[in-house]
Parts: C-alpha cells; sequence; structure tokens
C-alpha cells in the first residue's frame, strides 16, 4: 500500500443546531457521544436514555451477537438539578466485555463486504480490533442523544418513533397499522417484528443463517406520528433528504424509501397525488402517498419510510479475500457478531429519526 | 391559517468545501448559483456548463414540458484568463418564457401531492407563480456547479458520470452494462433509455398519460466509473448517506438504493459480501453487490445507484382538494408541466453525485 | 514559485442561520451576494439596500477614490410582492467604471502590504486587474446583505447601528455620546467624523496624504442600541467573538476592542465591573465597561466597539519590492484609491455588525 | 423575570474540518473535549497533553486561585498503538477539588461584570456552581485539543506558538525579540512574563490586588514562527479574523490586535507597508508591520498578535448589584478565583491560535 501521511480525520458531527458528536472504538477504553444545541429546561436523568440503550445492546438472546456488554451510560455535563442546562451533554458508556485476541486474523485478511480495506485505504491503518470505529458500538453516541430528541419531541409536540423490522431474507411482515403499531407489540418479538406468525418464521431464518456461520439482511420499517406541519428546509436539507442521509449514515443500510417509494414509481399522478381537505382545524390528506413530507416539509401527517439492511459482513464460513501485503487467500472470521443486524436496528432508526426532526424542528422555531 | 411572523429562511447550501447555493424563482427575474470552494486552475468557460444545462432544458420536444427556456448561462465571476480562480463563480439564467397568468387558480387551490400547502404552513405565504421556488427550474443551479464538479473530476481523475431512465411507469428497461453504457446511447433516446425497445414503449407510456391529462413515474439509475478510492467520511458524511441525501433532494425523488439495495435485504452474507483480491496494482472485488461503497467509503469499484421519481404532482385532470381560506373544492391545473419527471432527472441526477464526490474529492486531499 | 494544482478555494459565506454568501470581483461584470436564510414576510425593495450602497460607493468627493460607479443594485430572487419569501435573496450589482489597463504593472510587481502576493502563494496565480477579489468592491455583497440584517433588526426590536470615524492617522474625535449620535450627523461630514472641528483636521489629514501620493490609517468606533438581551452562545460563539471576526474580515482592519477594551487591562475589577441594578422591569447596568456582552452574551446595553484600520497599501509614491519572476525593483502603483479606507468603512462595520446580530437573533428564537 | 421555555443551547464546536466540541461545567463530574478531524498517524499520548494541561492548571502558586486540581487527563478514543487514527479524540478530566457550598450566595445575587445575569436571561437558569459553563475549566477541553493542534503543526511545519504576558495593570513588559523569545524564559516567571524586572514588578501588582480583595487586568502577547505562508480564506474567514474570534472567545479577553494593531492607524502607508524582497528561495518582508498576515493570507513571517483580558470579575470585595429576583442589595463573592486570568491565558492563547492554523493548514492541503 502506498504510504499515507496526514489523511484528514473523519467527521463525526450530525445535525446544525441540535447537534451530535459520536466517539469511540469498539475495543477501546469508552464510547460516546456529545451533544450540542439542546435546549434548556428539559427533564433528564441517565435512566431515561439508559431506556433506550437496553433496546440496542448486544447480549439479548440467540438472536443477536453473543458480546455482553451492561452498556450503563452515565452523563458528564450539561444537566442540574434533572433538567438540561443549554450547555453541551456528554455521554458516556465504557466498554467492558472486549475479546480483542479474537481479531488476530482481521489484523491481516480484510473481510469481505466489511470497512476494513476502505480504512486502509482512506487512513493507511486502522483499529482492527472488532472493526474499531466501524463497529455497530459507534451507535451508542447515536442512541444516547436520539434518546433525548425523542424525549423533546415527545414532550413538545407529542411526537412518537416506531420502528419496526418488517422483513428478514425472504420472510415479509403482512402489512400492519401504522397509525396504531405500539412499541410493546415490537419489542414483544425477539426480532422486533409484531407479527407473531412472521416473526416466529423470521426467528427460525436468523437461526439458520446463524448455524450455517453465515447472516442475513431485513427492512425495517419507520413511522413517525404527531409531526409537526412545516419542518424541512426546501431544497438541499429537505425533511426526505436528511432522513435518507441519517437512514444511509447506519451501517448496513443499502436502501431508503419514503411514502410509496419505488412503488410510487410505477403510478400515475391521478392515483399517486393525496387529496387535500380542510377539517376545520387544519388540512388533512385522506391518503398518504407522500410519507408525511411533500417538497421536502413536513405536511402534519405520520412519516413513513423503509430501509433496507444488508446480511452482516463479518461470517464464520470460509470467504476467498486478500490481505494487507497483497496476498490472495481466505479467511474464516472470528469474534462475535449478529447474524442479523435488522433485530438491533429499530431503535436506532428511531434515534437518526429523532436527531433529524429534533433539529428541523429548532430551525423552524419561531416567534408569533 | 395561523399568523406567522419571521419565520426562518431555508438553506440553499449543499457541500462543506466545495459548496453551492442556488437561488431563484420559477417567474422571478432569474435563477443561478453561487459555487463557492471550487480549486483554482481548472479550465472553464460557459459552453463547459451550457452543454449540461442543454440536457436539462424544457421545450426539447413531446416528451417534456412546452415551456421554451433557452437556459442560456452568464458567469458573472470566478474565472480570469478561461481559467477558475479560486474564488466564487457566480451563475445566472435569465428566465424568459414566463406565463405567470397560468397560475391564478394555483393562487387559491393547494395542488394535491405538491408543495403549495406546505410552503403556505411554513412560510405563511408563498410565491404560487409556477411553484416558485419549489419548481423544477430551481435545479439549474445544480446543474451549473455540477458541470464544473463533472468537469473538475474528470480532469483529476477520470471520473464519469452516467445516468439513465431506467423505467416508466410499469415499462422496464432490461439490465445494461454499467461498465460500458454511453451518455450518447442515453442521449439518443428521448426518454434517456439506452435500450430502443424499451425507449419506445416508454414514450407510449408518458405520451398516453400526458394525452389523458396525467403524470407518470419512473425510474433513474446512475453509474459512476473511475471513482477514486477512499472518498467519504465514515459515520455521518458517508459517501452513500451523501448520495441519499443528495438525491431526495431532487424534486418528486421518493427512494434511493445502493448496489444490492432493496434487493439485497434478502441475500446471505455468504452471497452477497463481494470477494476481494488484488491485482498486483490495486484491490478489487469480483461482483459489486456494495454499490462500490463499503462502509460509507468508496473502494474504487464503480457507484451503482437507483432513484425513484414519483409522477408530477401537477395534472390537468380535476382532482379534490381544499383551498387556502379552507374551503373544500376541486382544482384542475393549467400551466406547463412535464408528464413525467424522469425524462429530464438524469443530468440533475449526475449533477448532485458529482458535487457530493467533489466535495469528499477535497476533503480527502493528502500530503504525501 | 513552486507548480500549484488544485489548490481549494475560498470561503466567502458568513452566519450559520442568516447567511450571506459574496461573489464577484473588481474588474470581473459584476459583484453580489446571495441572502440565505432570512425569514419570511419582511417588506423589501430594491430601494432600501440602495440607501446603503450610496454611503459606501466611491466617487463621492475629494476623500475618496477617483472610479466612479453608481452601484446600482438588482434583486433577482426571494422577493415577492414588496415582502421576503424566506427563500434565497440574489443581489447583483454591475461594474461600470473600470480601468483595467491601469493594472498592468501590478500584474507584474507585488504592492508591499496588498495581498497580491499571498494570493499568488496560495492560488498559484490571480485576477490582478484592481485586486480582483480583494478589492473593496467585495464589501458590496456585505454591505447589501447587511442592508437587509439592520432593516429586520429594526423592526423587530428597534435595534439602530451607527458607525463613525474616530481617528485619522494621529487626528483623534473627541469623546460623543454613543446613546445620542445620529447617522445624519456621522453622513454631515466628508470624513464621518461627528465633531466639526476634528471632521476638518481629519480633512486636511487626508487631503495631504492624497497629494503627497501616501495614504494614512484611522479608527472606526461603532454603537449598536436597543439590542435584544440574550444574544450569542457563550462559548466559541460569543458575540464579541463573533463581531471580532466580522470586523477583522473587513479589508484593512487591523484591531477590535469591546467596551473598555485594551484601556480596561490597565484597570482593576472594582472599578471595571459595572453594577448591575433591576429598574423594575429590567436588568441594567450604570456603567459599560462591558461594552454590552459579558460572558459572550448580550445584557441589553448599547453594544460599544473600536476598531483599528491601516492606511491603503496601494500609494502612488515608489516603493521598493519584488516581481512575480523573484526579481527584486522598485512599484510607483497607479490606478485609483482610496487615500484613507476609514472613510468609506463606517456602513461596512455597520453592515457586519448586524450580519452578525440578525444570526445571533435567529439561533436565539424561542417558543413562549 | 419572564418564562422561557426551549431555549435554544449553545454552540460548543470551533473549526471546520480540524473541530473541537468543549464539554463540562466547573462543579459537574468531568470537563473535556471531543476532537474531530485530526489527521490520521500523528504520534500522540496522554503525556502530550498532560504537559500542555500543566501549564494551564489552578493552584500553581499565590498567582492563581486556591483551587487545587491535578486536571489528569484520560484519552478514551481516536488512538490506536501510539498513533492518532483519523477517528476523534475523546479528552476528559474528572473534577476533583470542588467547594460546591461557597457558591451560595452567587445562586442569589448576580455578580458585577460576571456572565450570570446573561446566563439566566439565556437560558432561564442556570448551573450556579463556580459559574458553571462559563468557568475557566472549560478552557481545559481547548488545551486538550490546542496540545495536538501544536503537535502536528510543530511536525509538519515546524511551527512554534509562544505567548507571554506583555502587562499587568499599568507595568508593562519592555519589548522583546518575538524571533527568539522560549516558552522556558515565559514559564520561567510566576506570572509569565520573560523580562525578571517586569516580572517581579508584576506579582507585587497581582499581590497587592489579591491583598486588597480585587482584580486586575493584563495583557497576552503571541507569537507564531515557523507559519506555512498560504493559510486563510480571503474573505470572511481570514487567518485574522479567525485569530480575532478564537482570542475573544477566551473568558475576559476584550481586545485584539495583529502586527501594528491600533497604533498602525496612526501611520501613513509609506511608513507602513511592508518592504518585500525575494531571497533567492522566498518572498520576505523587512518589516513586520502586517503581523505575518495579509489580506487575511499568512505570507511566512512569524505572526504577531495582542490580546486585552478584563479584571476578573469576581472579586471579595463587596460590590453593588441586583438578585434574581429583582431585588437590589449587594455581594461580597466567596469561592476561590484568580487574582489576574493573564497569568494563566498564554497556554489557553496558544492553543487557540494552533487551532485555527491547523483547520486552515488542512483547508490549504493540496495536490502536487
Amino acid at each position: 500500500m502506498a504510504p499515507f501521511i496526514y489523511i484528514l480525520g473523519m467527521a463525526s458531527t450530525f445535525g446544525k443546531l441540535f447537534s451530535v458528536s459520536t466517539w469511540g472504538e469498539s475495543h477501546g477504553p469508552a464510547v460516546g457521544a456529545v451533544l450540542d444545541g439542546c435546549p434548556a429546561g428539559i427533564p433528564l436523568c441517565e435512566k431515561d436514555v439508559q431506556e433506550f440503550l437496553d433496546r440496542r445492546r448486544p447480549g439479548q438472546g440467540k438472536m443477536t451477537t453473543a458480546r455482553n456488554e451492561k452498556d450503563q451510560v452515565k452523563i458528564l455535563s450539561g444537566v442540574f438539578e434533572g433538567k438540561t442546562t443549554g450547555t453541551p451533554i456528554s455521554f458516556v458508556v465504557f466498554n467492558e466485555d472486549q475479546h480483542s485476541n479474537d481479531y488476530a486474523n482481521i489484523e491481516k485478511w480484510y473481510r469481505p463486504g466489511h470497512a476494513d480495506l476502505c480504512y486502509d485505504l482512506k487512513y493507511g491503518f486502522r483499529d482492527y480490533r472488532g472493526g474499531g470505529r466501524s463497529s455497530a458500538r459507534e451507535t451508542i453516541g447515536r442512541v444516547c442523544a436520539g434518546a433525548v430528541a425523542q424525549k423533546f419531541l415527545k414532550q413538545v409536540a407529542g411526537t412518537e418513533f416506531i420502528a419496526w423490522v418488517d422483513s428478514i431474507g425472504k420472510v415479509d411482515c403482512p402489512a400492519v397499522d401504522a397509525e396504531t403499531i405500539s412499541r410493546e407489540q415490537v419489542e414483544a418479538s425477539p426480532v422486533r417484528c409484531p407479527v407473531a406468525a412472521a416473526s416466529a418464521q423470521m426467528e427460525a431464518e436468523v437461526l439458520a443463517a446463524k448455524t450455517a456461520g453465515d447472516s442475513v439482511g431485513g427492512t425495517v420499517r419507520l413511522v413517525v406520528r404527531n409531526v409537526p406541519a412545516a419542518l424541512g428546509e426546501p431544497v438541499f436539507d429537505r425533511l426526505d433528504a436528511l432522513l435518507a442521509q441519517a437512514m444511509l449514515s447506519i451501517p448496513a443500510c443499502k436502501g431508503f424509501e419514503v411514502g410509496s417509494g419505488f412503488a410510487g414509481s410505477r403510478m400515475h399522478g391521478s392515483e399517486h397525488n393525496d387529496e387535500i381537505f380542510f377539517d376545520g382545524k387544519a388540512y388533512h390528506t385522506r391518503t398518504n402517498n407522500a410519507g408525511g413530507i411533500v417538497g421536502g416539509i413536513s405536511n402534519g401527517e405520520s412519516i413513513l419510510c423503509r430501509m433496507a439492511f444488508k446480511p452482516t459482513a463479518t461470517i464464520s464460513q470460509p470467504q476467498k479475500t486478500a490481505g494487507r501485503g497483497g496476498e490472495n487467500g481466505e479467511l474464516a472470521a472470528k469474534g462475535r457478531h449478529d447474524p442479523c443486524v435488522a433485530v438491533r436496528a429499530p431503535v436506532i432508526v428511531e434515534s437518526m429519526a429523532a436527531l433529524v426532526l429534533a433539529d428541523l424542528y429548532l430551525q423552524q422555531l419561531r416567534q408569533k
């Protein structure tokens, strides 16, 4: 590899006003985030955040990686007498259950489908232990900040975020009513699919992949209810554009659609356009092909979107690949990995959506 | 509607270092853009930009809107003796063929599927003539800046951007070889579909919709060839995440996928992972399910992505809707509109992709 | 000079929410600016802006450069039916009275004290005609946007910006009452010094320098009255820190102080601290050593600051210098130049201050 | 006080590419910073940073506050096998010697000259313990990141930053040679003044103020040697403009000048302009009135600037002031405070300057 010196670092900051910076590697001392720009006066304690981290953390059963982390969050700044002060909120989660020696062969061989090679191309070297910064543990910081965003939007507008697994491999969840689905229904399923029959089939799909030393992909749906109208900046920072960036920034996400999405591209305008009516208090639409966003701006209807996650790159089946020195050979990866990333994705999806909406909400604040 | 005072304005700037700000309304005096952060020393003249604008401009035949604009660009700054100086480049295109009185009924009634209502919700009032800022004419500024980005990347890395129409309504283009498809093949088709038989069917689909006073959706594919490796910041500013934002920021775009995309979510890791090999000079992959991006960073393979465009919202068939005063009624829109936005989308898709890559290229510049 | 390729361009954007991008060269076709993020609903016409440009424009008499420009502004977007729409506002001023052939010797020799050499070091070449981008004509865009900022703040908070010349060379203006000084008093003086005797001495100082083929420096004071309290972000984006950046970004500005400034560094806390009292409605201070800003945040008292401007670099006296090819020699500059930049600085100072305050005002918008 | 709800938070991030976010309150569990965008491959350990923190920390003798903090830094991410990885670097310093009950009267009464009142005006309430976020402890994060910036620039360009105390109260340091002054000379003085006689007088001045329950102001000079030419973006992000922002963002800083500064405003161009010559290898100037920056861009000469610091606001002498409930009364502040902030300012000044230069250095990286 060519000698690289002084490569620029990465930009780990998201949001213009409600802005989060995440930091930390899978096998470093800790991971965390700083949330800057959070309004003052919001009730907040560590328990509020822990509840979301508990939904994200590994070691929850046969469906997820065996790495067992408590993921206990500490808030080091920005909260005083139980309320946010408007100053930056610093979150830290110390890493505990590290098996760094599992990763010796990963130091040498590039995992197919994994970021290993690209990190070396970009930075000249990498922290190869557990994927370093490309580990899913990076998303802990997003969930911490997202928990605050969800709490904030719940309080100011009653906004609710619910994400669930819509398919795993070739098993699809039948249509559910996005206006009534509850977080309890989702969390009751080990694969976070709210329909029991589909959930059982998906569990079998995940276990089969795991047993075969393989992995499997999936899709996740998100509904956001009680969305304030008028959020989104109508050219580049459209609400749906920022949601797309937010979702594709989640590891393994390869696709995004809002409302009718790809299916809508096969329709005519006369069937796709959502009829508008005024109910005496506000404007509404009879259908929601738009997914709650028109011209990049929320119209007050529920936001609906769907995300595709590829199968986990790291598998224990042997695969042909190349090594750091240019040698071509074979790798059977060790280490502990999720057989299906979609299963733990819903809380991350909710977090990223909440970060987008909180930021745009603050950009839309107005004096009446 | 509630009285709004002092609503924040929109953010019409895209890019961190290679940064474009667009401005202008459909029926104002002009539209344009300022490109800030373009490197010094790149040969540039108005003709370089005009070539791309000519692919975007309306009035090109039966497939597009009847509005006939020459869209002649003037460069007002940033170029000296035929080269960029590193100072901001100001582009202006004066509007000519305006029929503002076509839009009288749009002042009163909200078009279903259109941004009219959301602009009123956000700003309290709007420039209703031809959609104002939500008009597709806003994309002229993007194409101007994108032309410079394409020229820059072509020169420094031989990078090529080619987008084409992959489906219109229910008519699909058969698979084409993304490594060899040429811009000439695309531009030879009135609907920008490089396969003649499919192109003919798509033309019929567009004309049928137009004749019926209706519109139709479509999808667009993009390949980027000769991509420098190591582009993309690996957390929030992933290359694929920024492409997703860029694409969803194009009017009417409702979906984005990269590489295997949604289809990849149905696969196992063992079939999805792209085998890596070293050919003596560089690392490559045997397949390209990743679409050229792994961990948010380009791996040097071609970037492949696909975008969904909904049918044009404005149609002349009568539709039920509501008005500014809260009345419920019916609108049959006048004005001149594209029956299928996907037909004119390819050059805009290429422009946005080039803006993303140019910006990340500058972020990755390094001293050896 | 070392061969430079692909140097990054410049960042000509200022402000986070109320954000201006300026563009244009002294001898290009035009100069201008795009103001993005301006709230919707503010009454605005070209005349509102022209009034400020007229205070900035050259050719106003013996005190300024002989270049005679009308500097007529055109607004190309963002205003509809006499009000801002929230969309980007594009300003353009076409250049008219250009004498590009005056600058032949400047192509070859670097003017001492001027940016010529630094532009070549940075970009590898430059538009040498009249200073190109480093010309004071760049500030036209700032004044356009600043005029909107002043109008906006006047309307929402009654805020007033008044800047005046406090010294030229060794001639000082005696202390004036910042709470009562009026723009009319300032503009009545050809050197913008509100005290008649000092103004006359300053005129003589400027003319003496001009006659000698020389130039002279000066200082400018600024008061901002009716400042909303609570503006400024208390760490890096302090109100005084952003004012300092704004002022030092004006060509030829070399120093900034707020409130007691450098004199305050010689005082004790017991004499410097401003006593706080509550008058039944709001908190006030009995003195204003703070200059209206404490901890980076406005306290509601008038903002007071002072800026130092060096003498104009371009003079017609012969000076020793070096040329583009490394030769050492002598230059007697031609072209038309202000003998004292401070004389035209006040409206630019006001504009930059207004841009800072408008941006922080929007960042401080709140829901009650 | 009016009821405030949902006030925006503060922006505690500085830098575009080399970007630091600081967090933490004086009496919270910890303070720290995240440095994002630092290039990969720079040797770095905690000791490198500690050396700078030790110069900043309190409890160093009679000249500084009695608060005794070890200020031991921990690096929690971004470093692997002794080198930066290009990922965000997280620094944390736990607070130890807190006497929160000293601050009971500060909860009630606003300290004159202090940010207490402004925080309440802005956020509606504040963490009053030790000044919370407005405490000088916030600067710990700046020094951590600044240490990395200094190390980086030292390595790539041999750049050196040396700041020293130039005056305290009415005691001035005689002129020193900025080209040869060393950090050892500065640190040998308890007040960081490199001239022994002046240092002794300044010590007496500080002690006199301390004994009287008072405080005293001062000025600090900075030289940056071996500055890469061509740094600085020539409109708003001028090198001197960003230095001005950086310096004014330091608590208690009220003034900034570069090169000749305010004195230069009294000169003629013919005496102020620095003669340029080419020495066979590079361009230089015979004098340095410019302070190393022309047109906002470094010319390769040493950067020279000077900063004014007001006297510490918190003093133990009784002062008239108002309280949270609007009552007018008197406060004699307890708690531990520096009698002269200028004494501890030099390492903070160096840190902020290094952050500015590192960021602009990365913006100027180029491919040859």
